[in-house]
């Protein structure tokens, strides 16, 4: 291994049974005890056997495709998320933990306390994924008659995340002196009230719980629109993003670093991290048979069903061997605008019928797919790495755990023999592994 | 071991490092890594190896008694209990795991999702403590101006838990087929929307997890005003209360049971636990000099300032060697009003002074004390639970881990030896070990 040698960053993005629409159907994949703890440990230990800087999950508020379809053809359930990396701190030593949760639908108060709560058990390995919610669905489940639009949810998620900061910030490092012979707990001048007051919340504070290990868990962000750019310039440390496409990736690359100055950020100080779906064969040949397979496993009414929710937009009404029909315009979308326009430019570009865009976009869901030998994996996660268009991946894969099992036993070894991705963990932190600062803390008083 | 014999239930309160509001002082509580995985680990060890039906956490959104001194001198940090008990669900086999969480700061969504996620991972030992969030400083942390009024919170709390167990029941136990070869994941005539619409909630649902293994988490509760014990009449399968007598006990045992006819309900589908705070020595003179070691440690501003947030009225200014002042009438107590006339009554009863009371309920926070041999120990519980006063009992360490080992090592042998609690674990939930029915679902047709 080369010295010095920059490395890429991985996360194991976990969906059970795996991120391919018909993974649950795929004979490698384990759908016994589905919500049970056992899968969740087995997939933990093999991240970390991996060496990866982070497990990481998604979410969302509600069952996706709610007609018969969804509920009859697809996994529509999985445990919360936050609540499940604490258990998996406990089975797992240093790898990163990671989840989504939305600042749509939460209170700040309660994200800070969960997030450092992981963060002290897990000794300084959280991580936390800030979204904004953007489904009907999802707004029914609260008491909402329909969603915030795209502006308003992202001028929420920005205030929610100073709240959450200052919250975790309330406790200086070296507020709690526990001392037993003097009966001094904890030194007042250095636990402070937030006393936040702006447009979406009044927070008063300070958090019921010290200051995490790692200063603040790392946050994490998705969105690709102009504001969720902007958003992730100001706030985010790592950022999992969508391109099929090296091209469309290094703009967005170099869009988002470019942006980092203004708010007096480094370069460095912020991971950018596309999602790949890698299908693994140990020829080309048995690749291409496994993408067949899981292609002819997706039952008609669930692709639709799939395709219809990326674009915002329902095809369940179209023939299904035509392109795709006359859309709205992207300024009339109020969802992920991002993702629609990605679907639309690559079935406008390679004229795919409905039914090739989705067995297309099925798999990974509008991330890249990479498909081959070992090498040929490494080849293209390498191509994007060392061209200006990653930082590092969020790994997909399409059934779990055996596509987990490929990565680690087939492809992570083929990474650290060309020095670019570690032989082991040499921190203990999730912002260790991911060579993030500790963010200082904005109630301290510098010594000068 | 008579076989038969009616046996009490034991709930482990955790709080770390203990009761007692000077137990971070104490010698054999542990400070070292108070927010660190390894003590709560240890303490479910040592309940689960206690056989105790359940580990309980308490919670609050805020940092309790704000000024100087309650920062300075107690303990104002804790875990999400939530959070933690997923984590606790991994090292544990058999014990239930039970925390509280408030209706009045959350959404049923999340909480439903959450405690069906705990009762998946932990096989079925999940249990929420439904609590209302009575304090202002609470409100202050959730962009409230003020906390909800005694009645407006019950009444939300009702339709919380009705929101709550209907998001339970939406995925029928019988829902999920997962056959791969036929495609069929779930059967959608078994998955609901559950289209509550009510005063303080409109939900659509399904919830987005499969039904918990128990059914129903097992709902616990701890109000004991009018409008607290006809909530619990209606909802609650556990309640926790706070008695200093047997009279008392016992009049509210029998006036709590009365209420559950009315609701259809049978005696046993609710069981009583009263909070006791043991003081444990070999000899009775060492659990007296345990006792006065631990009033000894308490400062002065820390007791005044817990017995003023007790009654929801701010004692500092008045002379501590004096008995309380004349309190405003209990109507316009905003807060814990049998807490409130707990401490009142207990403090006219036997004439103390601001100082004496504090030393007494600061132990037990307004809980019973029991003290002495574990024999005595044994005989106190086995008094109340023979004669109508309770069905078992949440036990508060006054120090921790020391205070639940001694309880573990020598009451528990002796409650066993009277074949009045469990040898070992005969079922495997939370349900099972209370004697607690499995609810039935409200949406599943029942077939003739």
């Amino acid at each position: 291994m080369q010295i010095g040698k920059q490395q890429m960053k991985l996360g194991a993005f976990f969906m059970v049974p795996g991120h391919h629409v018909a993974s649950w159907r795929h004979p490698e994949s384990q759908t016994d005890g589905i919500l049970s703890f056992d899968i969740y440990r087995k997939l933990a230990e093999t991240a970390e056997r991996g060496k990866f800087d982070m497990i990481f999950f998604a979410d969302g508020y509600a069952v996706h495709d709610r007609d018969g379809a969804g509920i009859e053809q697809s996994v529509n359930i999985r445990p919360d998320p936050v609540t499940l990396l604490s258990a998996l701190a406990v089975v797992t030593k240093r790898i990163g933990l990671a989840a989504t949760a939305s600042t749509t639908y939460n209170e700040p108060y309660h994200l800070a306390r969960k997030f450092a709560t992981i963060d002290h058990l897990s000794s300084g390995r959280a991580g936390w994924n800030v979204v904004t919610s953007s489904s009907e669905a999802e707004a029914l489940n609260f008491s909402k008659e329909r969603h915030l639009e795209h502006g308003a949810r992202y001028n929420r998620a920005e205030e929610f995340v100073e709240v959450v900061k200052k919250l975790w910030d309330s406790w200086e490092d070296d507020a709690l002196l526990i001392n037993k012979e003097t009966g001094i707990f904890a030194d007042p001048t250095k636990v402070h009230q937030v006393d936040h007051k702006d447009h979406w919340f009044s927070v008063k504070g300070p958090l019921n719980i010290a200051r995490p290990v790692q200063g603040h868990p790392v946050i994490i962000q998705a969105g690709s629109s102009e504001s969720g750019k902007d958003l992730a310039a100001k706030t985010a440390e790592v950022i999992f993003t969508a391109w099929q496409t090296i091209s469309e990736a290094q703009a967005f690359y170099q869009d988002v670093k470019g942006r980092l100055k203004k708010y007096g950020r480094e370069e460095h100080s912020l991971k950018i991290m596309p999602g790949v779906f890698p299908v693994i064969g140990r020829t080309e040949k048995e690749a291409s048979e496994k993408k067949q397979q899981l292609m002819e496993l997706i039952p008609e009414k669930v692709g639709v069903g799939l395709l219809s929710a990326l674009i915002s937009y329902d095809l369940s009404e179209y023939p299904i061997d035509k392109p795709l029909p006359e859309l709205p315009d992207i300024k009339d979308i109020n969802g992920a605008k991002t993702r629609f326009q990605l679907v639309k430019s690559l079935g406008d570009r390679e004229k795919l019928t409905i039914r090739q865009l989705y067995q297309r976009v099925a798999g990974a869901r509008g991330h890249r797919e990479i498909k081959g030998t070992p090498i040929q994996i490494a080849d293209q996660l390498q191509e994007w790495f060392e061209h200006g268009a990653a930082d590092g991946f969020n790994i997909m894969p399409p059934y779990m755990p055996g596509g987990l099992d490929e990565f680690v036993d087939l492809v992570v070894p083929e990474l650290q023999n060309r020095g670019i991705f570690r032989e082991d963990y040499t921190g203990t932190t999730l912002r260790e592994h991911l060579g993030l600062l500790r963010p200082a803390n904005i109630f301290q008083k510098i010594n000068v």
